[in-house]
């Protein structure tokens, strides 16, 4: 067994917030960034965990988000749209600017949006989702990425591997959230592949010709492909539609031809839908809450699971237990505060 | 050859329209009724056509949906919902009734939904989406239906084949519309597969056991799988909760608990969410109507198609020189015009 070390949850968080305030980032910045990079990490989701950070520091080092932004909230009269401008700074801080203004405005409307604009997104969309049932509030969740998916019957890079994300409250228990990409597979996994020197599984990605690849290189440099086939391959548009081009930000191929790559955070908007239960079942049979828990019991009696059930069980560990890191792991948080930008290329 | 009759559209619908006042509907009901049977008849959508005649008339001589219901519009001073209750009868001519009131609101807040209530719903989803677009508004719509399909992991029907369908308007052109099943196949596929004594592709569903089975027998008498796996299982519970749950109405096994057969059209509500491009684009650069057409143009250009062109083909050609029936269902049209519900089981 290699070492490994406990830290508390808020431990781990003083650490990585420390980094960021190290490396530049305002606190408004680094307190948001840190937040989610700490959820994931809490969550035994570690692809969205403490292994994010350097990512985020390359970003900010390659000059394409700006550490020192602080959000601004456009609220207007008798409107359900909410917005907030993230002023090039990362998406997060301003997610947690808007949501009071949101969900006192789906409160009062049944149903109200949050936009977010000229953000840098890094993080899972769950973090947000979560934020919205732990306001009692139902939602959905949705912005592009970079053009790396072919339509279905295509065959090159134009949609993002768009994440669409949804949340129920439970009352005394964590939500239901799900919260996936729109391609069949995540670039990352892809990555994972290729540097393990081992073949996709069929159906995750097209080569540079378009015909379908198994080689993680010539996916690479070919096009991933959307889950469901032409279903998934038309949620993926719509994501472009609502969360890129209706809220007037960057669609996919456009923040590609921004950035020029995909290996830093990509720059566009976000688009939140939030929907009050208590609003819309009002005058109608039945508690909406205590209804939903018979579904659930019904997909989980039957031996299904309920999406991120497998978070909520390594959350209340890492509540009672503290997080567990490798030498490794807090090495590099060790030299990350050392160093700040310096430690990334 | 055998052969065929051409009507036009106008005189399609007044042939519809005057079996469905024969069986009893009172004239807002044989009226919406007819507009949808007639578009997907137009529209060469066979499957949601005049073959779907019969399974109103016999969903309304079973006593399961109210033949002369007259809907109710529940407007709510500044609430982004409306609600119409369908008062028992078909969710097409509640839509129509909310769908001004729906665009009102949404172009005034930026966002609002369309509640429709105790509703029995039989035709596509597009009909309502293109009313949106129809409106300049980008929408979503959904609703669930009998529980048909299992849960990823799962092995008992549970969820509906839950449709879910979305649309965004186009300046002089047909609008981008999806509508589909959140199952592998509708259920109808399968009929088609058992009758024609052919074997399903693999996937589409389990047997009574839980086991994949390609036998259409053992799949009906087992449950239809969702698309997309896990994602697409995720979905379909998404619809349970917001437009079944949510709105105070009946989730897929309820529906299925109240009408003990998966052969007549189901009762429960449905939800549309309506946004306004405009009020979400407000301030921000670009005109979205044409950055639209820049992605659209991305996709057609790379080979692949949008989803329901092929529709808006058959639909212009229909406009144009009629729609053509085969002798055998103008025969149909006259025996049900003649005999109203006696020409159903």
């Amino acid at each position: 067994m290699s070492e490994t070390t406990i830290l508390s949850i808020s431990a781990l968080h003083e650490r990585v917030e420390a980094i960021f305030r190290k490396a530049g980032l305002n606190s408004v910045q680094a307190g948001a960034l840190a937040r989610v990079i700490v959820a994931g990490e809490r969550d035994a989701c570690k692809s969205h965990g403490i292994y994010r950070i350097e990512g985020a520091l390359r970003t900010v080092k390659a000059g394409k988000v700006k550490p020192d932004a602080v959000p601004e909230l456009e609220l207007q009269e008798g409107s359900a749209i909410v917005k907030v401008n993230a002023q090039g700074g990362f998406a997060n801080p301003a997610f947690e600017l808007g949501l009071p203004a949101l969900a006192e405005r789906a409160r009062a409307l049944g149903l109200a949006a949050l936009v977010i604009n000229d953000c840098t997104h890094f993080s899972a969309l769950w973090p947000e989702v979560e934020g919205l049932t732990g306001e009692g509030l139902a939602g959905l969740v949705m912005c592009p990425s970079y053009a790396t998916v072919a339509p279905a019957g295509g065959n090159k890079p134009l949609l993002g591997t768009n994440p669409f994300a949804f949340g129920w409250p439970r009352e005394g228990k964590p939500p239901y959230v799900f919260d996936f990409a729109t391609s069949v597979a995540a670039r990352g996994e892809i990555e994972l592949h290729r540097r393990a020197g081992k073949p996709l599984p069929e159906g995750w990605a097209i080569d540079a010709e378009g015909k379908p690849t198994t080689d993680p290189e010539a996916a690479l440099a070919g096009a991933m492909l959307p889950f469901g086939g032409h279903k998934g391959s038309a949620i993926g548009t719509m994501i472009e539609l609502l969360a890129g081009i209706m809220i007037g930000d960057l669609t996919s191929p456009e923040v590609l031809d921004y950035l020029g790559t995909t290996t830093l955070a990509p720059f566009h908007g976000e688009l939140i839908v939030a929907f009050s239960p208590e609003a819309f079942a009002a005058g109608r049979p039945g508690n909406p809450f205590a209804r939903a828990e018979v579904l659930f019991e019904a997909i989980v009696g039957q031996g299904a699971r309920l999406p991120s059930q497998r978070r909520f069980v390594a959350r209340a560990r890492s509540e009672s237990e503290g997080v567990v890191l490798t030498q490794a792991e807090i090495d590099q948080l060790d030299r990350l505060l050392a160093l700040g930008l310096d430690a990334v290329a």
